[in-house]
């Protein structure tokens, strides 16, 4: 059950996964557990220093998050030609943004939801852990 | 906590995840529980009608998902100067291969998994549920 040396993934540090995740992706994908059952949903998102936020309209699952769940949060890019790509994992705790004002400001910010327009729920995760993974170009 | 109908998503048929799943993706997410909290994977895969199969050398995450454990898996795709996508979620239970005759099959078919390459691990998911969405371009 040990993983053997003689693979390509090289691991990313914390700095590297940052970056990656501020300015190199637009959509990554919440994990969560929603009645003892893992569950994935993508979703676009703006990535700051201590934290991340999306709006999604999906209220009944994302009820299930909004009060401290424990969550992780997933971006990737693959480049199939050269069979590469890198992973970046966020660990963190989920809120609802209730704050009025810090809605307001997020509506005004630049991340405008593909999908959720009007009535959206913001929730905001902390990344209190972050890591990633890369396979070079053979 | 309703869902509002101004909003552009739009829900796939099962056909129409079928066909994304295994024709349009090359990378997906698998979701699971591991030690009590939500984690997600992403691995190239492959699709066919009743499962889907990827390698891995994560030996010591895989374990906890090898003897049935119930995972989700996603894939998707953005289209981001259109502010356009789609998602398909899969749900199903996650069992290691161990017949030889198997894991030599899909070692000799198309599955050439990008980072896992020796002394790989074969998880099989069983597609027991399968939806999809796709935002359309405006």
């Amino acid at each position: 059950m040990t993983d053997h040396t003689d693979n390509r993934i090289e691991e990313l540090s914390a700095a590297e996964c940052m970056q990656l995740l501020r300015h190199s992706s637009y959509v990554g994908r919440i994990g969560f557990i929603l009645d003892d059952r893992p569950m994935i949903l993508p979703v676009n998102y703006l990535a700051e220093e201590q934290s991340l936020v999306f709006a999604s309209l999906d209220g009944a699952k994302l009820h299930a998050l909004a009060g401290g769940a424990d969550v992780v949060f997933e971006v990737d890019e693959a480049r199939p030609l050269y069979h590469a790509g890198w992973s970046v994992l966020v660990r963190g705790r989920a809120h609802e943004v209730t704050d009025e004002r810090d809605i307001e400001a997020l509506r005004r910010g630049p991340l405008q939801s593909w999908a959720a327009v009007h009535d959206a729920h913001w929730i905001r995760i902390s990344i209190d852990e972050i890591s990633g993974r890369r396979v070079p170009e053979r």
